[in-house]
């Protein structure tokens, strides 16, 4: 078992990248391939690399300003370029980037296609709720999915919930603008009806507002809507963070004792809404395992990422999304 | 001037409606038409009434859960009903409902038509920004928009910014999925050529995550796409004063102090974000004003609906509207 790390995608690479690939490489049994400029990992590793990690050269790093399919057209020995070929070629069984969100979404689509009976991709994050966390898929792969796109979305987002997130029966919810059967737009109204024949596990419409009630694990919607909720959420949580700090007295001593009888609890809340504890968002319904970090991402997101990619080779994600995407067109046929 | 109200409308209603009504008729030369059931008014009143108010009898209300298209058509005599057609026939300039959004909107819709110029209508919401205040519109109304929509909501909105947050050029951004000027669907590519050509404020698109940062006044989307954002920014900040209270700490005594300190600045930013302080959302582009409330409207959103609604009229918001609207298709013409 390999995965293939982008090791010079990212605001803090390769350093973050080198950092958290070898704390991840302390805790599983898996080879890691750190693929970028040697001598830039060697530097950051600081000889602590171990025999599970081994060195993939690639001369040239896809900018995040530079368009994603022209990028890798272009720099076919750009790291992500090499690592996304290695999982293609066999030599890799997966693929990490905290690089350009689009660039690791066109090499894994084109380069890999995608898993039998499934006809696009979609981006799984786990966001926040009240109850521990939910899948949001897709979160910004497929902008303009159809209804037959989002029962697939559906499906891989029940996968992940199951082997990522442990739920046994994951509750599908289609994000709506109202809770009623006849709310929204024609495809939605459409996907109601193929979700209610096809998931015993449908819960029907929820709202933005509800979706962090904890009552659904899976949270469907095409990739336009998903990215703007995934984002509203993030600006959100920043404003909030902001009027928090403006609330914090002036006072030095006030402040002091606010600090140490909150502390504790703050950083529970900051635990629980720290994206780097998840890691980073899997592309999903690719022949291959694609997980994208945020950009941001520090030694402790991509550690988290490495962590989570090897549970889903290990669950064998891939295999069970193919087999119950094998199972989609004759329930469609039925619901139709 | 003469503003009719649903007086049975929201969760609160008429108790609500009622005094938040009496309130706001101490603070400006306006009349208001209470409209609905004239003993449950005049209970709620407690002979409080005065010589601004009246009460006009309306004997059905129009409840959350039904079909609002249905409703209107069967419940010719409701609250809602009989207020939108006040305005209709002059004999009111504006009305406000805390009711059904998807009634009001209809009933306006329907009723009045748009303005000239304007195809659809859209709802103009104010969210809160690190700086103060942004529109978001359209949060709701029409789903399904086009370019031309977005086009005529940015006009509507700005128009909005200018005469009720007193922004002189409101800053105009448009919604997507990234900020460069290919990013979004084919409908999002054609708007922001025809934005920039058109509104010397165009700042480009935004995403969500950035619609905080209060350097946009106005942001503009698709009523799905709009109704989602706002939604979601309910739920996560929701989800923050949920994590906010499980991170007091639970020492009463530890939690006393917390609060001592805290207290200040905490009624600040309820304040802030409280939408009760906007009192209601305007739903713009109609031959009328309609101001929609939040169903759990109190008093005090009730009553900062009024003077707003008394502002946007005084200001002469629609008139605005009207001619700016006339002015976009040459401008469209231009662009294209």
């Amino acid at each position: 078992m390999r995965i293939a790390v982008d090791a010079m995608g990212g605001d803090f690479a390769p350093d973050a990248v080198v950092s958290g690939c070898i704390a991840a490489a302390e805790e599983i049994d898996c080879g890691i391939a750190l693929v970028g400029d040697p001598a830039a990992i060697r530097r950051c590793a600081e000889g602590r690399l171990s025999n599970k990690i081994e060195i993939v050269e690639a001369t040239e790093v896809i900018e995040m300003t530079e368009s994603p399919v022209d990028a890798l057209r272009k720099k076919k020995n750009s790291s992500l370029a090499v690592a996304a070929a290695m999982v293609k070629d066999q030599r890799a069984d997966a693929m990490i980037s905290a690089g350009s969100t689009g660039a690791a979404t066109a090499a894994a689509h084109l380069l890999w296609k995608c898993l039998p009976n499934i006809s696009r991709p979609a981006i799984a994050t786990l966001l926040p709720s009240k109850r521990g966390r939910f899948v949001l898929i897709d979160s910004g792969a497929t902008p303009d999915a159809d209804a037959r796109n989002l029962l697939e979305f559906a499906v891989m987002g029940a996968c992940y919930a199951e082997t990522i997130l442990g739920v046994p029966r994951p509750r599908i919810g289609l994000m709506n603008i109202g809770s009623e059967e006849q709310k929204g737009t024609v495809m939605l109204k459409q996907a109601y009806k193929v979700f209610k024949a096809v998931f015993p596990e449908f819960g029907g419409n929820i709202e933005g507002k509800d979706m962090f009630n904890g009552e659904f694990d899976v949270v469907v919607c095409d990739g336009f809507v998903g990215n703007v909720a995934l984002k509203t959420t993030e600006g959100a949580g920043d404003l909030f963070w902001h009027f928090l700090k403006q609330a914090t007295p002036k006072n030095p001593v006030s402040r002091l004792i606010v600090g140490l009888l909150m502390r504790k609890g703050m950083l529970k809340v900051r635990k629980d809404t720290d994206y780097a504890e998840v890691g980073g968002a899997p592309l999903l319904g690719v022949n291959g395992l694609c997980m994208i970090c945020h950009g941001h991402s520090n030694a402790k997101a991509i550690k988290n990422a490495v962590l989570v990619t090897h549970r889903g080779l290990q669950s064998r994600l891939n295999h069970l999304i193919a087999e119950r995407a094998a199972r989609i067109p004759r329930e469609m046929d039925n619901a139709s």
